[in-house]
């Protein structure tokens, strides 16, 4: 008797497991037509890609059990994703997985404005969640670049950032319970709306655990009252260095703007070439928001302005109107877009203490002359969440493996200054290997650990997060 | 062959262990003297009182891991202790375990106002912490009412608040990272002074654990600058109900007050009587303080009067010195003092959504007359953490039963209105087996998994915040 094709075996496979998952989940939600599987086969980091066995879209938290009870019981790896906008590869498939997607989980379920929280499924975008509260006068803080798309699922996954996060911190300081389904199906309730939880607090460990540990289906969200206004000023600099000791100058003295945001001379020439934003022609230039009433807005702009004019900015310019506001943010805002135009990039993604920023700014340019490769850099400069650029053409021969080896040397530098190897967009695929860099092995050995209590057979989102040798030996 | 008798057995056990303490420890770090372990047979729980086998006071890391190596091996349960300052038990010892005392970890090292963190031996008190960096103008903004002694240790255990914890957060909030030693001896690195941490997060389920995972040795703690000024206006209103009310709109207002902290009748009279701090006679006050600089103080102060005043006040008097500020906070903090006086009380810790307050409040003295014993009600209110006092007279025959039957309805009332067991106490002995109202089974047996990673054995703080049925199970 002959062995089936390898072919014939996975289009088995996928039928039986798609069969018993039609059986416990809505009509329509079982995707395995082949073609069909291809929108799922990666997220925003494009460069990888694998379509899944099958994808399902569970309506409800039942259905979300349902479909994880039979998956467990076949055995087959699960990858939960929300909209796909990961960078860091965070729901990309393996070709033996069924990727399911909260997308149809997107209903508002409570709304407090007394005790300022709101309570939605966890597919609803980021950017709806503000929407639903701010008739209120209420607004979510985290503010993710892609928060027109992206799903809180895949915020509390990652512990999403954005540029509102200096003032409000990221999401794990906005996240105040979940409903979490575990890979055998159990549901469980962590945190709620009030203060404090009794017992242990798991919140933390599953807020930026990249899919781990369960399928988080809801979600209760701290809401913050709009502030009265906002404004922004300009700072430029003759070089980075100093531009950098200035945002060390600016928290040290105690103001706290709701953004800090760093764009070096790479970056905006690029942005003027691309949006004629009107910057200085300088090395480096600051953006500084602050938010509140009028008064507030005065006495704090004041105080940013004293300390920039310590560091003798070439151009220290203020909003007074909101079309001026515009202006400033308007090359911010197209940053990454007119990167895009110059080639290839690849975006990296760590944390430092603010204080070294100073010498890291130092430090990635020597490392990148070193290995001929351009870095521009725009980044949450406020809490030390770089994002340097690297440039590269990906058809010219070994520029994306010399781009690899800087972009791994930047990060081994932001630990060493005792910073992290991602700030907002997860380890992914992308860092996994990284991770010893890190951690020793009695704290990896440990999270795995933590892992194995929610996850003993290793099937929840595979081949992530940690060294691929170490989660390929534990589910084996 | 005749057995020995238990306390030759139980001395005998005290000798073996002690030795092999004393073999790894400095001199003078091993207490085995029943006389002098009497010193450590209860925390501020004082209700229960248990001596320990024996005391180790380690003075670094490392000792720490060498004495928790020779518990793991004999078998000897550890009670971790910091000041012995909780109130719900929480470092009380068993007569078989030993207790791990880090006040003589109490160094501080390193300090960074740049990048806003102090690292410290988590023996440290919580005051001295705020010593170490108040002339750089900077402050660690929890403050249990205890912070004169309690230590940090204790602080990341309970996960501790205090009246700044309003704006500021809890001991959750404010720490960035620990070093923790296993029941096995291992030392873990575990967050830091950068932005979120790759991989799982264990900071969150460390923080509030109670010394369920291991002993806290080090902490990096967030602090914050010292703000320019503070001012409190004191509300004084004709029902209990109106004043909590008053409380939600100060809330939904927008406004963020340092502190809100709360008293009715009962409270209030004792407190005159004993402090003579001129408050109104008046069923409930609020004493709401604000802080910035002048301009923020004046506009801070000006919305919260405004919301006041919707509630028709018996009084609205605002402090205009810092003379009259420390008026209007004598009271306040003499108020403990006060209702000592009065006679034996049972302290309560719940927490509750902010909105629910003037309904908690009206079914509390409902419950008060039911059960035919007074309760006073004098709390952070801002943040909804409730600390009922229950009035009683231990020597009369039954009134301690009442009174526990009595606190333990309030503590359901508050998990039934969507809050918590405990606020900022902990659960300690106290409340272990009220953690059923609170949890699902599932919910409660993945918490315990989570113990079995980090002490296989449960022989970390025995018998504590598990219901006690559940924690010997699985410890057989």
């Amino acid at each position: 008797m002959q062995m089936p094709a390898p072919d014939a075996r996975i289009m088995e496979r996928r039928a039986q497991v798609a069969s018993r998952l039609r059986a416990v989940l809505s009509p329509g939600a079982v995707i395995d037509d082949p073609v069909a599987t291809r929108a799922y086969e990666c997220d925003a980091l494009t460069a990888y890609k694998c379509p899944p066995l099958a994808v399902v879209l569970p309506s409800s938290t039942q259905e979300v059990a349902a479909a994880l009870r039979v998956c467990h019981e076949e055995g087959v790896p699960v990858v939960p994703r929300g909209s796909g906008t990961s960078l860091a590869g965070g729901a990309l498939p393996t070709a033996d997985s069924v990727v399911l997607g909260v997308a149809r989980l997107n209903r508002v379920l409570e709304t407090s404005p007394e005790d300022r929280f709101i309570r939605v499924e966890a597919g609803r975008t980021n950017l709806s969640v503000t929407g639903a509260v701010e008739g209120l006068g209420f607004f979510y803080a985290p503010d993710p670049s892609s928060q027109l798309a992206c799903a809180i699922a895949g915020n509390v996954a990652m512990n999403s950032g954005g540029a509102h996060c200096l003032k409000y911190g990221v999401t794990t300081n906005n996240l105040l319970g979940v409903t979490l389904v575990t890979m055998e199906g159990e549901v469980l309730e962590i945190g709620g709306a009030h203060m404090d939880p009794a017992g242990l607090d798991l919140l933390g460990a599953i807020c930026g655990s990249e899919g781990q540990l369960g399928v988080v289906t809801e979600a209760t969200l701290r809401i913050l009252p709009k502030p009265e206004g906002a404004m922004p000023v300009l700072v430029g600099f003759d070089d980075p260095v100093t531009a950098g000791a200035c945002v060390s100058g600016i928290i040290e003295a105690g103001v706290l703007p709701v953004a800090i945001e760093f764009m070096d001379r790479p970056c905006i020439r690029a942005t003027e070439a691309f949006a004629g934003a009107g910057y200085p022609d300088c090395e480096a230039l600051l953006i500084v928001e602050v938010e509140g009433s009028e008064g507030e807005i005065e006495e704090q702009l004041g105080a940013i302005e004293a300390v920039a004019r310590r560091h003798d900015p070439v151009e220290l310019r203020r909003a007074k109107t909101p079309e001026e506001a515009a202006a400033i943010w308007l090359g911010r805002k197209s940053a990454f877009g007119a990167m895009g135009q110059l080639g290839d990039y690849m975006c990296l993604d760590g944390t430092i203490p603010v204080s070294e920023l100073p010498r890291v700014l130092g430090r990635i340019e020597a490392l990148s002359r070193e290995y001929g490769l351009e870095v521009a850099n725009v980044f949450h400069a406020g809490d030390g969440n770089m994002h340097p650029l690297i440039l590269f053409d990906a058809n010219a021969d070994g520029q994306l493996e010399r781009c690899e080896a800087l972009g791994a040397e930047i990060l081994r530098l932001c630990v060493e200054v005792g910073g992290c190897l991602t700030g907002e967009h997860g380890v992914g695929v992308e860092k996994r290997d990284l991770m010893g860099v890190q951690f020793g092995e009695g704290d990896l050995e440990m999270q795995m650990r933590v892992k194995d209590v929610f996850d003993p057979g290793w099937l929840l989102n595979p081949a992530k997060v940690f060294p691929l040798g170490a989660s390929e030996g534990r589910r084996a």
